[in-house]
């Protein structure tokens, strides 16, 4: 069947090629005679699945060797529960920006497990934006400052780090993940599932600083310990190794394709451009749900006037086969997740339609 | 490249017509235009995968309805964690029989959680056999009795569960799941990892009882939840949907192909009996580790006269496309897995070169 343009907010659209390969080889890797799905993670070709899709990383953030790379399972969801198992003791506590609804779930599971404190909270606002530095109450004693570069459903995203704070950043950067050059020294821990930008779901990327992982609580279970993943290379127990084969193919389309993220960071800019630029040339029509300082480049987010009219925007976009572009129930309206796999010609048909919709409504 | 015979003991072997399918819709899902490494978990199409799973496993299993099925990451020894997590509150305890590798990891694993008894420990013959149920320590107020169904390392199986104890029973049949018929309501919890018989790696049926589910703490994270996976159809957070959509496939093979589980168990005893005969004809050139009344029908695990000739024995296996037939170093000699979908000629293949090389040698 013929490929539509996916919007899906994860898991989303991956490079073409990517997915070539994988199809290709998906009955027998060559040289091993085997698939890929029933290949064992201790065979020297997985060791250099997992060697490369480091290495790929560790070029592509430009990242120092005091940082180390590990494979997980379980979702940015669970992280949200083994970051303060493993680095808030009893008496110990971390400050936490909440800037939509991840900021917040990741709050709330935190909380279960140990003590934090909220450095802001952009409800009042309905997370249409990020906090300014003076509104930051930072604690002088927290162990971590932690904080979501891109909400997903609201469509905010932190355009640099946050800024006054002494304690380590810790990112949940799930769904802008190598979508551009970061400044990793500035980080203690930056982790992501990969659905968004850099493989199917399945797997979750952590990256930790060396003076985090000295750190971690060695009370933990073995498979939510960071510095027992470290230790064991993510190989304790089997990996989910076909998730992490499709994030060494992406890193390496990003790579060698795409040129690097800062080539990546440009796509994407000009990507997004195009929308928010016939949401604010629309006289209101298109209403942008983040403010336009705190916009995001991977979910451009909006209403139409009202919800007949957004139900009819919808199904005149699978008509053109521009789909799952409803946003959250919790946000409303339209959704267009343009991750750094989705290609200029189904931005540019996005755009297309919404100029041509608003002119027709 | 042509495929050779698997006989890892996992990542396993994964029944061809499975792959074919997966691979020709790798790009693009029949109906939908993405791929299903691509596609939304809170889509239509996904409910569906999701609901066909339990559906077809709950036929396979015979299961009655008082039974929840649960998909979730982290692999067995995230289960290792997780049971006495949910189960063992502060005061309470539960008995482990341990009959080799997987069975210490666990106990190990429980013991940093909650207080747990070792009702027998196989240690002292090298995890060759099953305790008699005379061995079993058993306490009368234990929250549960754990096995492990069938040991993937030492190749030692239970034939049938473990009597004489009151506590509901707890079951990793991570390495026989779906290899025979089960009298699932003994069981108050059954949970295997998928990458030997259900599918790839990366994702874990748990299968539980409504009073076990009824009895779980309130206190564990989220994402560690038995009841937070029932309540949440698996869904809470981003499932693995590629791992979930394979088991889907699986499953189907083995009920509209295969013709179930009770035919299972007979191809599996017939390809298990192939090698059995061969070892005990052997007159001691092949020396079986397990004791036969507990040999497993999954992992034949034996060794040769010595290291060189093991060594050779791997080489010329090699040469005649057999893979992967190197034993764990903790027993060494051979392991030959093999899982539902390792077909008839892969074993007979296997059977005919011990002949030979133990001719020649």
């Amino acid at each position: 069947m013929e490929r539509v343009y996916n919007f899906s907010p994860g898991p989303a659209v991956l490079p073409i090629s990517v997915l070539e390969e994988a199809q290709r080889d998906l009955l027998s890797l060559p040289g091993l005679g085997v698939s890929v799905l029933e290949v064992g993670h201790r065979t020297k070709w997985f060791e250099g699945v997992l060697e490369t899709t480091k290495a790929n990383l560790k070029k592509l953030l430009n990242l120092p060797d005091n940082y180390q790379i590990v494979f997980m399972q379980g979702g940015s969801r669970l992280q949200f529960s083994t970051i303060p198992m493993n680095l808030l003791a009893p008496g110990a506590s971390a400050d936490y920006i909440v800037t939509g609804t991840w900021g917040q779930t990741a709050a709330e599971e935190a909380r279960r497990e140990a003590e934090i404190r909220i450095a802001y909270d952009g409800k009042a606002t309905n997370y249409d934006r990020l906090p300014t530095a003076a509104e930051l109450k930072l604690s002088p004693n927290a162990k971590y400052l932690y904080y979501t570069s891109n909400e997903t459903i609201q469509g905010v995203q932190f355009q640099s780090e946050p800024q006054g704070s002494q304690a380590p950043l810790i990112c949940d950067a799930s769904s802008d993940f190598l979508s551009r050059p970061l400044d990793m020294p500035r980080y203690g821990m930056l982790y992501a599932c990969a659905q968004k930008n850099a493989g199917p779901a399945g797997v979750t990327v952590a990256i930790l600083r060396d003076d985090l992982l000295a750190d971690c609580s060695k009370r933990v279970p073995t498979m939510l310990s960071y510095p027992e993943y470290v230790k064991n290379n993510s190989l304790a127990n089997t990996p989910p190794v076909f998730a992490i084969y499709i994030v060494m193919l992406v890193t390496r389309w990003l790579l060698d394709d795409v040129g690097g993220l800062a080539k990546m960071h440009e796509h994407n800019a000009r990507k997004a451009k195009w929308l928010y630029d016939v949401i604010d040339g629309s006289g209101g029509f298109y209403r942008g749900h983040a403010q336009p300082a705190c916009r995001s480049l991977m979910n451009v987010t909006f209403r139409l006037p009202n919800d007949d009219v957004e139900k009819a925007f919808l199904k005149g976009a699978e008509e053109r086969k521009l789909h799952y572009l409803k946003g959250h129930r919790s946000v409303g309206g339209i959704r267009a997740s343009i991750y750094n796999a989705m290609p200029d010609a189904g931005v540019e048909a996005l755009a297309s339609y919404m100029a041509e919709f608003r002119k027709q409504n």
